[in-house]
């Protein structure tokens, strides 16, 4: 029996690829060693956004008289640990008995089990050989692990988060990016004393300048702990040595930059620098017919990007040529306030010696964000100067998560500053600082 | 003294205009009788989207458990309206506050007075003649009074509500329009007894279809009492006689359809049937020079079409010429879940024998509505079959009201439903439902 395609690994790189495989009439089979969904259903965005969903509601509340809600005790309230795992348990359990079922709808074979590569064309699973014409690895990635140093330290990493049946007073959070930040944040607004540390001098590498150096002083502000530059080095007596200081630390939460999850393959892959599996620009790896996306190529760490590398190499599969490298796409974080990106930074712009504008309009004049009481935050657009085209857009505002979609839409059919000024935004909304921002670079804000 | 422009009326017509001929350096006045940001900052958008604010967070409240959040009785909540109102009362005058500022930062004067026209270039104030060469009348629309037959009820109208000491138990709201249901819905999650009256056949003239049944059925489920086709015919006894029943009834809200407030003029202007001023395209009035927008014009009754109307009579008058009439903007309603609309019904499509499709994804396999605890709603997108053009685009969710900026880019730049699918969006969001509605009419949802 030989399939068209077969996808190892069904997390949103694989399990989209699967669908789409199937819908397009491939004989499809995905290979999924343990958990439909991957780590974003199981472990990454959804089980997180979930808890952030929560901590957001419980600060929300504390606020609750400022809008005139009276009745809470805040002495009184409670976050129910117990009861956001199991919400967001059932949370993961809807979505991947969904894809479950999606993958059966449309034909697409589910193989639990262990895949190794045999040939760029026939894998091993469950000692039985299986044969395809195409092969796709989507089989993720996991975090660095902790140095060996701390070996006796109380280590966790994402996957076990959920197994916790409490969660203690003291955390440490390492890593620099997106998921360490957020995670962060969550302990600190459930009320644990929190501490993050990352090993580089920076955060969230690839993000502008301006939006690192917002959160920086909003870590500052809500009295999170930051090293940077610094690991940790020593365990010892419940407390954890980091930069020479000592730091109480009852957990460890590993967020970790991520390697590359390679499958066992009697052909080796030919790897990036930092031992990713190195693609072409359409994900092919150096076996022909075999292709890799998702984390494990190491191009981008979202899921949304994921899902996107997958629908990309089943077209590309079937004959239908797009240019997947200039095509722009978000980068979220979901924090309070959120916050998000899209296309290029300040910094890249500078690089590539793009003449440029910058316009910048705060939400602490529009109307809907002091509705919402959520004034903190900003829009940034970056464009051309000469032809006025959008290159980037940064959002900071409690639902930017939502809002860098217009800017998507924009930068997908290369939309200029004209036409963002000449969209006609709706009153009140936080989205009318689009307009704003667009009549600025244009010609002059009205609010402003 | 002669003025470039004189504009009468401060509200979102009428400030925007003088800000903007500021801005392009037009001698500008602006005369206001009462009120600068007209009532729009005052008793509509702001301060209704403050109070719907407030109950939204109540509601969510009430559902605070479902997110793992302990500690909160709810018996013991109660709804604060003295500092509800005070809260909207300090936007309103934050905004308020700042539209002055502005006008005299961009050379605007303000006048306080009621204004009459003597010719199409000259008005009187305060028993002064105030000579301009255009003249934009800006006035704004009331809504239309209550019949005699119930003048001994307890009638408020949005601009006296907010004098209001407490709000009684039993509460009618009469109006076919966003702002009844809107504070229809407000005093039920309140927890008053609501009923909804309107005269006419249904609900929100020019909303789809589809939408106003959607709404139908959730005022149903809310147990707001509705009328149809009726009106309130008698007081007596506390209780309003509506077709034929006998409704207890503290508070009677004037939420009916709007007439133009129309300045008074000694040439005068020519109606349309409904009795607003007629005007051209570019807004003018049978007087050459004198121009009309927002209410007073019944082309719009919505704040930022008002505004919008009045950058491109100041844009006119500088010689700037665009199409108006093309443009599709977005029409909002602030309830739970929120509605918004952009472009035309099916049933407009329909009439124009356009040949169309309708691709429809619910919220309900949505990650992140499922996060948020809202999977109420849906997108609804309806494009041109040959060619792809997003034609209309209709959205039920909780944050629909910004979601809808997205559909305004789209539109503003003719993109069609393969913009849309090709569109990465960021994972997980509620915008992702924009992309699987491109998907489903391109070709297959993923997530269907």
């Amino acid at each position: 029996m030989k399939y068209d395609v077969l996808i190892i690994g069904a997390g949103p790189a694989g399990y989209v690829a699967g669908i789409r495989a199937g819908q397009v009439g491939l004989k499809t089979a995905v290979i999924e060693k343990m958990y439909v969904g991957g780590m974003c259903m199981n472990w990454g965005c959804i089980p997180t956004k979930t808890l952030l969903e929560s901590a957001k509601i419980f600060d929300k509340i504390k606020r609750s008289s400022e809008f005139g809600i009276d009745g809470i005790d805040i002495q009184k309230l409670s976050f129910n640990w117990g009861k956001v795992k199991s919400r967001s348990g059932s949370i993961t359990k809807r979505l991947t008995d969904g894809v479950s079922y999606l993958l059966k709808k449309n034909g697409v074979e589910l193989i639990i089990g262990t895949a190794r590569l045999v040939s760029g064309n026939a894998v091993i699973i469950n000692d039985k050989k299986i044969e395809a014409t195409n092969i796709i690895i989507a089989t993720g990635s996991k975090p660095i692990a902790m140095d060996k140093s701390i070996a006796n330290a109380p280590v966790i990493e994402m996957e076990k988060l959920f197994s916790l049946e409490e969660i203690p007073d003291n955390i440490v959070v390492t890593g620099n990016h997106v998921p360490a930040i957020e995670m962060a944040q969550f302990f600190k607004l459930i009320g644990k004393k929190t501490t993050l540390v990352t090993n580089s001098n920076r955060f969230m590498l690839g993000f502008d300048d301006h939006l690192i150096s917002f959160i920086m002083e909003k870590l500052q502000s809500e009295k999170i702990i930051v090293f940077l530059n610094a690991f940790a080095e020593k365990y010892e007596n419940g407390e954890l040595t980091i930069g020479g200081k000592k730091i109480k630390c009852d957990l460890l939460v590993n967020c970790n930059s991520r390697k590359a999850t390679i499958p066992e393959s009697e052909i080796p892959f030919e790897l990036t620098e930092r031992e990713f599996i190195k693609t072409s620009d359409d994900f092919e790896t150096n076996l022909k017919g075999v292709y890799a996306i998702g984390d494990v190529s190491g191009k981008s760490f979202v899921a949304h990007v994921a899902s996107a590398q997958g629908i990309h190499v089943i077209n590309t599969i079937k004959g239908i040529k797009t240019n997947f490298n200039t095509r722009a796409y978000p980068v979220n974080m979901y924090t309070i306030p959120e916050i998000a990106q899209i296309g290029m930074t300040e910094q890249q712009i500078k690089e590539k010696g793009i003449d440029f504008k910058i316009s910048e309009f705060p939400l602490s004049t529009n109307g809907k964000a002091m509705i919402e009481g959520n004034t903190e935050g900003f829009i940034r657009m970056l464009s051309d100067k000469k032809y006025g085209q959008v290159l980037g857009v940064q959002i900071v505002a409690s639902n930017a998560t939502d809002m860098i979609a217009e800017a998507g839409a924009f930068m997908e059919i290369d939309g200029t500053v004209y036409d963002v000024a000449r969209t006609i935004h709706a009153h009140p909304t936080v989205s009318e600082i689009f307009m704003e921002a667009g009549f600025d670079v244009v010609d002059k804000a009205i609010y402003k």
